[in-house]
């Protein structure tokens, strides 16, 4: 549903990544840990927050390698009093903390609005007064635009969230433009869809169902598919970073949200078979949907990112073959770090 | 704009109110008084709540007169252990408890966050579980629209808060959809446009400007208007208890927003020139826009009603010049408690 669309501007990564400043929260999670590693790669001064709280996706293993080249400070967006001074002479902030579990926000929706608005909103109130010449890079979530309307769902789309993630979710959005237009932070909201790679959660489903699949499958049992016809856009890793280093370095892009997105997009029986075909052996079993769940089910969905694509550049490189490729064969290296 | 509307469906007011036991969070505010005492009028068991913080609306004299007629119960909605018991067995609750000065949200926007989202939605967890057959009426706020596109805004114009409490009032809202589709809670949520008459703030414009204007009348100084050319629409304030009864007493409303209005509009300067005129006497000074102010100022704003009226029956009944003259008359009695 992408195909056809004109080529972007050229992604000229004119800035330079050498020496600049940055501050990663969520960053011992599973999208934060693979931006630090990269900005390091870069030559960024990579500072890295995480609260590594159990039940989400931050983990020191996630860091494995890097952590005599960044720094990292154990502590929560909540009650971070340190935060200003974190802040302080930052010029980049990708603000990845949250909770990110949907059936969580459910069981829980006071800690889901502490961790997704209130910490949000203490982040950029902070951010005004210690680094106001910061560009902030928020990830949103597709979550927010509930069940598809019409496919792909692109920024226009209606804004109905099923749950309290999603409301949550686009709170913090909408903390992010507020603060751009009233106080002239430098901003930008990307919406993420299912990313998938490396480092991800795979311990349960509170982050992608995808994680839960990768272990069964390597576990030798059989893949738990809940219903198994809704469609899902997928994309790796290392394409949702390169979307959030040209959102920080192209600071004049106006001030709406961006959709990720992939143009490969499968049903979620057939990406059980897939999976099993890329690692040589497996099973699936199909279940009815859990019925506490049906409730905030979104049926298909899949994104349309012609917008971050006209505006930045952007596209996913990775196909979703290899994306699962590669994610499998880290997982079968280093699966005891994740359970 | 409202003109030529074919007329709603009868407002059968069949179902009685007598015996009812209802709660009114937001008690002894502005229409939360006004609603009390006409449910008390009406034969309900009224139960008031409220925090009687005193930056906020509530006065113990809004409801002088009364107080042997109800139960008032002083409590903070956020830290309101006995809200369980206080909710069980209550048929309908009106839901007015908030913070609302949109200056305040923007130099305090975690205290507007508590009181009109984490509040929200404690009372709403309490809700599912102490009182799940009651009907909750949410008093939102046109503020949630931002700075209009075009005239009258109806409930299809786009969101786009322009200060902290707008995006505040909306997360509650959507709170009230979310559990009214996911726990089967009967809900109906009404967007206000600017309210007027006797109880309300006038010692300061937290509440509305209106109050502040009658006081600086009333004390014989100068009403103080910034730009004057701005359109606006106003409620009487019972034309707005009117909305709350009949959104209680029609359960069966589509679970969607509903805009309250006038179709009388009048500009800024045009409202105080008025209040003069009917006053006897006066003065107004013009002057700009105040800096702070000016970026969260929506410009001209008001409201489409249609789609509450054709549901519920509802228009105003109250003329701004009669509703103005009340509450001079009202003021001109009993200033001396609202200073």
């Amino acid at each position: 549903m992408n195909s056809g669309i004109p080529p972007g501007p050229p992604a000229d990564r004119t800035p330079t990544w050498q020496g600049r400043a940055v501050l990663v929260t969520g960053g011992l999670g599973f999208i934060g840990s693979n931006l630090a590693r990269r900005l390091c790669d870069l030559g960024a001064e990579v500072t890295v927050l995480d609260s590594l709280m159990p039940q989400y996706g931050g983990l020191r293993f996630n860091l494995e390698g890097y952590t005599d080249r960044l720094r990292i400070n154990l502590s929560d967006l909540r009650d971070c009093s340190s935060l200003e001074v974190l802040l302080e002479g930052k010029e980049v902030i990708f603000n990845l903390a949250g909770q990110t579990s949907h059936l969580d926000s459910m069981h829980d929706p006071e800690t889901d609005l502490a961790i997704n608005v209130t910490a949000q909103l203490r982040l950029l109130e902070t951010c005004r007064r210690a680094a106001p010449q910061a560009r902030l890079i928020y990830a949103s979530t597709r979550q927010l635009y509930g069940r598809p309307l019409q496919l792909p769902v692109d920024e226009s789309h209606p804004i109905d969230p099923v749950d309290v993630n999603g409301i949550n979710k686009l709170s913090a959005e909408m903390y992010h433009f507020l603060y751009a237009k009233v106080y002239d932070l430098s901003a930008c909201v990307l919406r993420l869809t299912n990313t998938i790679g490396p480092r991800m959660r795979i311990r349960d489903a509170r982050q992608t169902f995808v994680g839960i699949w990768v272990r069964q499958l390597l576990e030798g049992r059989p893949i738990e598919v809940w219903g198994g016809e809704q469609l899902r856009d997928f994309n790796d890793v290392e394409d949702v970073v390169d979307a959030m280093l040209l959102a920080a370095e192209q600071s004049d892009l106006p001030l709406v949200p961006y959709n990720l997105g992939s143009s490969e997009v499968i049903s979620l029986a057939d990406l059980a078979r897939l999976m099993i075909a890329l690692h040589g052996s497996g099973d699936l079993v199909i279940t009815p949907y859990p019925e506490e769940r049906k409730k905030i089910d979104i049926g298909d969905y899949y994104s349309c990112f012609d917008r971050f694509h006209a505006a930045s550049g952007w596209q996913p490189q990775r196909s979703l073959a290899a994306s699962l490729q590669r994610t499998l064969a880290y997982y079968g290296e280093h699966i005891a770090h994740y359970l």
